[in-house]
């Protein structure tokens, strides 16, 4: 029996809050991003430092549907900050920068786990275990991105337009690469088909529910707005991304990507304004329940230098760092016919964030990834978060015009 | 073993806040208040009926969970929307309506119960079923109460001040009951020593949290203002709210008694405004689902008119409606020296709520209320809902100012 009560439960969401806010803001006093804080309060407050986060019984699985709600509202959140036009609009530049950015990761993470010898081993199958690998380097956190953007003042920039594309772009591809690993996680075999089949339902979901979507949700939401109960608009938009997350969860999609799907269709809807404003301080509560929850779950023992493995975990991590970067500076130099600062657009790319971490958290809840593997796919996450911001600061002040080129 | 999974998970709780917008919608189309329709998209959703919400198993502790989240979420609210000074100003009139319409309906409560025969038999200590019966009589709902007068355009006249005052007292009055009575749902034995440390610690409880926290809370919240990570104000006076629920139970008082004194003491400070304004949102998702949970726990097969007992049940159910109207009616003739419409007062106190229900879901689930009393007492609390809200459009449109004294 765990001792499972309600206060206790309140106070330690109470913890990972005030903590998850509070290193959040040294963070950005350091010039970083908050989520890399939010993580570094979970590893504190998790078991391998001091243990106040509950790691099974009735406790833990409340707060694993407290951070499940907090991903679904934050992709929610994301997808409604997408523009479906704006996505076409943004053209070649964009798309090329996007999926070379998505390739060339993924393929380096996959060879140096599938082909060259390293320290650790990595469970039942070598392969799959490559994939995950490869595909947590892909996703660009269109939030991390967009925020040292706009901090720097530099939003309206030409290569804040192409980075800001791209890592929308980047976002869904790294969703469609989600679905078809956790259709692996789940069983499916790795072969061409079963990744076709798996991809075809995954933007299957993704056309048929915005398509649909699109044409039905305006109208059901017209009815809605003209019902008289408080925050009626907000509740209907809120179960609406519950119920689509459920529904691509049952089609063998992910919950996610009809979380995702959600925020897109209501994007195009006349309330938009309202939904977006009412939501963001739901998910604000929520998103750090997720973000902590994962910092949580690395075992920091590993990285104890006395402990066997520990140097060959943090070379993994370096590895993978390396590589994670390569991948992504490799992207500016997309699209060469046209013009930008190919450095900056690079540097703008490499922050990998919440996919990632949702990536390597179903690898590891899957038994894919072991508990050293997803430690070192944490920190390269933290190492590729922390570069970022510094560096485009850096590069924005060398060259503040569009008189340089890289 | 359960078939719980968080997709499904989902889907029930997206169906949850559906029902609860569309029946408090129509509640709202008949001139009722919206939470009328909550309990009835319970009672719906719930065993008795759809059977849609899940009873035990996983699933249920984490639905529980999130109800408690609403209650704490409302009670916070509530706290927040109460002006301390105002409440000392409201004067003799409001706390002598008060303390009529708490003491006199608990007093019918308690003595119909504990000496009148009647048909349900009540467990196994009819002393303490007949306190938590009165009990569930006394506290009016402050939200339905306001909602109403602010729908008849009558929040500035001389009646609704009394009304608005009176009803946060009894608020107080109620969570201070609802501690005792919490006390002896745990096990406190039911002897003048025994409630006169309850109400200590509960009173107790809240003069000190309310003194330190009006003292502190400023200061704290001047710093995290300077904190720059996006929601820091929000998710600081929700962690606040949790935090000061978890101490609350933990000192022997009620989690709910914690939320309100955390909004109380939250109403004082600079940031109020920013914090009410995005709490509610938060609120408006969560409070719903502690309603429908509430009314999911009705079992409606004990009102089949074939069943043994139903006719009895309504016969209870019809006497304490009686009886809580009574109360709340007389208290209108409290305050003889002061002038106004006594019927207009009366009548807008009658409204029981959110606080009646969670007196009964206490004595329901420390097995003190059985089944068939627990029926009795939601529909008592539907009833006076149900009542109020008519009678007041009645009685404000038959005399318009303040020339009848009735």
């Amino acid at each position: 029996m765990d001792h499972f009560s309600i206060p206790n439960l309140f106070l330690v969401l109470a913890l990972m809050l005030v903590a998850a806010k509070l290193l959040g803001e040294l963070a950005e006093r350091f010039g970083q991003p908050a989520v890399l804080g939010e993580l570094i309060a979970g590893v504190m407050l998790g078991g391998s430092v001091l243990g106040i986060i509950p790691v099974d019984g009735t406790g833990a699985d409340i707060i694993h549907a407290l951070a499940e709600l907090g991903v679904v509202l934050l992709l929610f959140e994301i997808g409604l900050e997408t523009d479906l036009r704006e996505m076409f609009r943004v053209g070649t530049a964009s798309l090329s920068v996007a999926a070379v950015g998505v390739v060339l990761p993924f393929a380096l993470g996959f060879a140096y786990w599938a082909y060259i010898p390293h320290a650790a081993s990595s469970g039942s199958d070598l392969t799959m275990a490559a994939i995950f690998v490869g595909a947590t380097l892909t996703a660009t956190s269109v939030g991390i991105t967009a925020r040292v953007l706009s901090d720097l003042g530099q939003m309206n920039s030409e290569e804040a337009k192409i980075i800001i594309g791209a890592a929308i772009i980047d976002d869904v591809l790294g969703l469609v690469i989600l679905t078809v690993v956790s259709g692996m996680a789940a069983g499916a075999s790795v072969n061409a088909l079963g990744v076709l089949r798996v991809l075809g339902v995954a933007v299957g979901f993704l056309v048929v529910a915005v398509l649909v979507g699109r044409f039905a949700a305006p109208r059901l939401f017209d009815l809605v707005v003209r019902m008289r109960v408080r925050y009626v608009l907000l509740v209907f938009a809120f179960a609406f991304a519950l119920a689509l997350s459920a529904t691509a969860a049952a089609v063998g999609s992910a919950l996610i990507i009809g979380a995702f799907a959600a925020g897109l269709i209501l994007s195009g809807i006349n309330q938009f304004d309202t939904i977006e404003h009412e939501i963001r301080p739901v998910a604000s509560i929520f998103a750090p329940i997720f973000f902590v929850s994962v910092g949580a779950s690395v075992n920091l023992r590993l990285l104890d230098p006395s402990s066997e493995g520990a140097l060959g975990l943090l070379g993994i991590a370096g590895i993978l760092t390396v590589l994670a970067i390569i991948g992504k500076l490799a992207a500016g130099w997309a699209a060469p016919w046209v013009q930008f600062r190919r450095l900056v657009v690079g540097v703008g790319m490499v922050p990998r964030g919440e996919v990632g971490l949702i990536f390597a958290d179903i690898g590891r809840r899957a038994g894919i990834l072991n508990e050293a593997v997803f430690g070192a796919i944490l920190l390269t996450v933290m190492a590729t978060t922390f570069v970022a911001p510094p560096g485009l600061k850096l590069l924005f002040n060398a060259s503040p015009g569009r008189t340089k080129k890289t």
